[in-house]
């Protein structure tokens, strides 16, 4: 189940990224399930990675790596995560990186590997190193939508997005894959995210973009609340000089920035709309706040709680609970009088109670639809902050306990 | 549905505490909804609220009288809670605390009012007021198990613990009822519990012993992570002086403390057991952490997470969810190579990764019990915390979904 109809755009290419994949036979399916992007001299990459302590071992050696020196390949795998498997998981991992360093002629360091998959099993390496030479020949860089298929768990469509704007009398092209249903998958871990743009940059202004564009895509999403061992987000720049993001104004610099930023607010909601189980999707929007961390405080709260996400589900305008999540998102000088709550554009709450124009019909009316805004307005200043979830469905309880019987 | 047999345990009295219950029709059903608790003179009353920003009207009220005076009366109604009313709801509640006052001729301040029931709707006052005076004429001493049943909304079943135990010579009788089966409850105030012994205790004494019973029990369950609106739990003394709590030696002290915990404890597990749709009764203990809140922190994470939750449901011993949900619980200096993972005593994880001598049979074998615990080892200190949670199951989303409808 997902929301909505969607399909993949046309993927415009990044002047020498390479994207090839190969099917290993991880899974016992037809689907490609190993995946090397290749990036152009010049190059820099930024990413950002799960905190989760019981991180994976690619995610570990892909921090180090990144540290150390400016990649040259990027090697992902589905079907199997290489989370919790030890000290075997990290040998496993660098016998991948070692193997595709030979093949292409760079240092071992120049490579970030990344998993997705069955945690706790150990790394068919020996497969995925037999398929890494095909994914090599198959790499061209009209390979990314391919590659939107290539590295999806049980993700129902592939994912992406690819713009072109014009800033600065400059165009810049923008093209992004990513995977994930649920912040972990039954046994899967979860977000994969990878975005390249025709430009140059330095790695600092680069982790810049990507660290504002982050907090407001992949860190303003929930399926579940669990978050994975696995997840990564990169942005990565080609080294194009036409498009020198050092030396914008600071005026397209923002303009910039607000690209890379929808970019990766669309990537975020594709991964909403797919979520497990998901039959609506669900912005809550909390304004009026004092500060931006008490407003994304309370939008999560709202957005975890599983009474409002089930009631979510049966079309059901439960204002109450709405209204005590707000309660006990941990603002304790909260005026609760002063509090208003929308569901789209009809007022529900107010006062403390239901709003006096409120009727159950209105309410009702905004529950059916696909998507629904619940707005929460604190009125206490003028921060803001977004947050997009999907409700909670027989179909997740189904997906989560029947997934190894 | 609820986790295993349960029978209400004979209840002792507790001299001078009586209670009454009628059928004010809040509910269409011939459950009483309306009790009446006196207490007697030299009685003290300890007692812990709801943290939720939008508490109830009467939760307000009873803040506020218990603060002036010793409580003489304790109204209870279910089938309404009072709470997202607005101003009009505290004058309802107050029209019935005045009620109550002039029938048993006390100060208005002089009587703690509790709601629980649907949110958002008016209180029925009239229907309460009228049920007041057949609750007095029903108050005795052998009331609990029946109120114990009128004070119910959704449960399944009363929940009630009584015992004596001999310290210092002295027999302390300890006799406490509760309600709820999730933290909140569709459109519904969750938890109440009424605990009473028959000792004397200063109010500053009683309040220490509760504080510290209601934070290893009542702060200790989760059903959904939902916190209401409505809860409320307290503690009684009822004056016999035979037994002087501010006068006991340390050890005899802490035996009375045990004690007091020990019956918290069995009745928040007795709402756990009769969680919304729960088939499974767990405890997350978590062992060997540097303090008692990292600890917590950690077994809520666990007990919060709905991947850990569903798979409880589907006897799936998946322990990758499980260090998953330590591992964003936010101890990031955690050395996850560190972290032992059991089911009940069987060790399934450590070293990052599954244990050696784990095999799916014994896992299995375990999560077929109807009660399970999951210890979390961290080795890293000597604190310790427990909490207590059931599944996730396809009832839970049919009860919530469907609660309206």
């Amino acid at each position: 189940m997902a929301v909505g109809e969607y399909q993949l755009p046309e993927m415009l290419a990044i002047s020498g990224v390479k994207l090839g994949c190969a099917n290993a036979r991880i899974k016992p399916t037809e689907q490609d399930d190993v995946t090397v992007i290749s990036l152009p001299e010049g190059s820099t990459v930024a990413a950002v990675f799960t905190k989760n302590a019981f991180c994976a071992a690619p995610v570990t050696i892909a921090k180090g790596h990144l540290a150390q020196t400016t990649p040259k390949y990027l090697l992902i795998n589905t079907g199997n995560a290489n989370a919790g498997t030890g000290e075997q998981g990290f040998k496993a991992a660098l016998d991948t990186v070692n193997a595709l360093a030979k093949l292409t002629d760079v240092n071992a360091n120049q490579i970030l590997p990344f998993s997705t998959g069955v945690i706790g099993e150990p790394l068919p390496t020996e497969k995925i190193i037999n398929a890494l030479a095909p994914a090599i020949n198959d790499a061209n860089a009209q390979g990314w939508q391919r590659a939107a298929t290539a590295i999806l768990t049980t993700d129902t469509r592939p994912k992406g997005v690819s713009r072109e704007v014009v800033i600065a009398d400059k165009v810049l092209r923008v093209t992004g894959i990513c995977k994930g249903s649920g912040m972990i998958h039954p046994n899967m871990a979860t977000m994969l995210a990878y975005v390249a743009i025709e430009a140059k940059a330095s790695k600092a202004v680069l982790q810049e973009l990507l660290n504002q564009a982050n907090e407001a895509s992949f860190n303003s999403i929930t399926v579940d609340g669990d978050t994975s061992t696995n997840d990564a987000a990169l942005l990565i720049a080609n080294g194009n000089a036409e498009v020198d993001l050092d030396a914008l104004n600071s005026h397209d610099f923002e303009l910039v920035q607000a690209v890379i930023t929808e970019t990766f607010i669309e990537l975020a909601q594709l991964i909403i709309k797919d979520g497990e189980g998901a039959s609506k999707f669900v912005e809550v929007n909390v304004v009026g706040g004092a500060d931006y961390t008490e407003c994304k405080q309370v939008a999560f709260t709202v957005a975890h709680s599983p009474l409002v996400k089930t009631a979510l589900f049966a079309s059901d305008a439960n204002w109450g609970r709405i209204l005590a999540a707000v309660g006990r998102a941990g603002l304790h000088d909260l005026d609760v009088n002063k509090v208003q709550l929308f569901l789209d554009d009809v007022l529900i709450a107010d006062n403390g109670g239901r709003a006096d124009s409120y009727t159950e019909e209105q309410g009702a009316a905004v529950m059916t639809q696909e998507a629904i805004t619940i707005t929460v307005s604190l009125n206490r200043g003028d921060a803001q902050a977004k947050v997009w979830t999907c409700d909670f469905s027989h179909d997740y309880v189904s997906i989560n306990a029947d997934y190894r019987s």
